[in-house]
């Protein structure tokens, strides 16, 4: 077929997808990266560091990407860490080094991303539920389940409600048990640092806590570079746990979960951290935060209830039946996540979250409950 | 930073990295897709399967890209498939799926993927070698270790060797002991139906085996699209083996084993397929096997030993001191791969892999013998 005739039927579905610039994808953890990021992407879309030899530009721009990460988590420049494809493949990678490292069984709360309880059944590891108190790890319940050898997963940044579960008590309590501790940061990573400047929080998640061992960030989250970049970070060198011989590459091993790894991304992360620089950052924090508030007020002003007043950029709002605003919503071009058990909808208040579309949406929902008298 | 700050900089870093276009890499199994398969990538870097509904077009075109992938596996449109990251994605998922519906044991030889040794650590299968008589599947050895509820990996195409295992004496072996049959035709599938079309063979790998239960099938490598596409294709549905529930996606579930998926790639297989469609891939497979005939043939010419003759684009040549020789290479520019075991460098023939380009190549290799009696 000729290029033209290709590029009219790309055309064709690239229609059918929506897109973060139309400002109606109101659920994801993604947003447009800048434009210096995506002319890294393409630059380097033939980076593979699977086979990190052929590519010593991009692994040194790893390098960098993770000293950033490092920086994020309170770690120091001589931890580890690697760029992979996603949150999913970097709390695989932390669980599947613990195992390795003779660590049994899963302790986590039901707000914990799927991803781990996915890594849970794909490494054979027995999963123990923690309960939770509004959102957020129980200690109690934690303190009573808890055995040596356990691997627990905290999160920074939980998928429904955005809570930081307490990193710095759950530490003290794995150490006097002797556990490993694996800090699920894949969203908040980009954001608590800030909020601490900002003076919306003092919690610590990082490195600085001395029980954590391995943190997940993901620059294609709140870092702004295209998919796929996740990081993994730890302080020991959990990579050797996992480590296998491949001796067709260039370095011989491969020490992550994927072999094939497309790595533009990485040039991608890179370009947006010197685009954006610490400074940056915090100035897109401090906007998308305003913008939460600006949500929770309107809402309110709506007689919508808010679950749970956020910690971070997601914001619940309380409607009673779910799915039906959800479908209603789709057909009218808005896609919003939601969180059955909490019987709301969920918004992940991103970049493109913007006032104006706050109004929009909010418009929206009233016309829904107008017509539908949900 | 500015945007040309930042340019200048991604600029020094591309200079280190290797590039295809530079025709020096060899040991790859990896090209320059065409032009239209690139627009379609960087058209769609958005797409994200890993939440398929808000990419309607994305998935339907993952379906066509899978219903091409059937094709070249002789399979029937009514059988499941999926685009994932790449082989070792596609390759765990096998694994895992077999694991969930009761299989207990992974038997495969040492020149499969090292991506079936890290499937079968991960999810704590056994794994059971298989000898080899000259690169192949021994089936003396099979039928001797063979048990009910094992999983077979045959490969059509090994890594070091292009080789295809007799897979339709496997699968008779594998009927008769009630077994799992997974082929990784990672780098095959896209060229065994042409080598039976161009009478370079007779032999099959596909769902046209009675036994087969599963194929992966690479778009990025010899289907000419960007990283990264794998293929993961199923006689039953085996995704809804790993299933888990996402609330939070618009179709609330995942089935593969990443959860963000970056399929601005399948854009681009898709876009690949239609530019070369059958016809083509063929015309890029009768080309590869001629220029690996000219690299057997100018070897010969220059008295370097052929390990085995090929069966598809990989040539293993002879050397005495490998690893110094990869080394002096790779001083010089060029990037091959070893294989120890068998002390040779080896060379994919893809289709970068020039006349031009094996002629320099040789005369390189004729230098390093002469400069250190190699």
């Amino acid at each position: 077929m000729d290029e033209k005739e290709i590029e009219e039927l790309l055309q064709k579905y690239y229609c059918k997808d929506m897109h973060y610039e139309d400002g109606r994808i109101l659920g994801s953890m993604y947003t447009e990266p800048p434009k210096i990021a995506l002319k890294a992407f393409f630059k380097f879309y033939q980076a593979n560091l699977g086979n990190s030899g052929l590519y010593k530009g991009t692994a040194e721009m790893e390098r960098e990407v993770v000293k950033f990460l490092l920086r994020l988590a309170s770690g120091k420049e001589n931890f580890f860490g690697h760029v992979v494809s996603g949150g999913t493949e970097a709390n695989i990678i932390a669980l599947w080094a613990a195992r390795e490292m003779g660590y049994k069984r899963v302790l986590a709360t039901k707000d914990a991303h799927f991803s781990i309880r996915k890594a849970a059944n794909l490494l054979k590891l027995p999963l123990e539920n923690i309960e939770m108190k509004r959102g957020k790890m129980n200690i109690e319940d934690l303190e009573s389940k808890i055995k040596e050898n356990d691997i627990i997963v905290a999160t920074a940044g939980t998928t429904p409600l955005g809570f930081i579960d307490p990193i710095e008590e759950i530490g003290k309590i794995c150490q006097m048990h002797n556990c490993f501790l694996h800090v699920d940061a894949a969203f908040g990573g980009y954001i608590i640092p800030f909020l601490r400047e900002l003076k919306y929080t003092n919690k610590k998640f990082g490195f600085d806590i001395p029980a954590v061992s391995t943190i997940t960030i993901d620059p294609h989250k709140m870092g702004m570079a295209p998919y796929p970049a996740g990081g993994i970070l730890s302080r020991e060198n959990i990579f050797e746990k996992i480590v296998i011989e491949a001796p067709y590459l260039i370095e011989e091993k491969n020490d992550s979960l994927l072999g094939t790894r497309q790595s533009g991304s990485v040039a991608a992360a890179y370009a947006a951290q010197l685009y954006f620089g610490w400074r940056g950052y915090k100035e897109i924090v401090r906007r998308c935060m305003e913008n939460t508030n600006y949500l929770v007020k309107r809402a309110k002003e709506e007689k919508l209830e808010i679950l749970e007043m956020p910690e971070m950029n997601i914001v619940n709002l309380k409607v009673e039946n779910v799915k039906k605003v959800k479908r209603e919503l789709y057909a009218r071009g808005w896609a919003v996540s939601t969180n059955p058990k909490y019987s709301s909808i969920r918004i992940v208040v991103m970049p493109h979250v913007t006032k104006e579309v706050i109004d929009k949406f909010l418009d929206e929902i009233k016309n829904i409950k107008k017509n539908y008298g949900l």
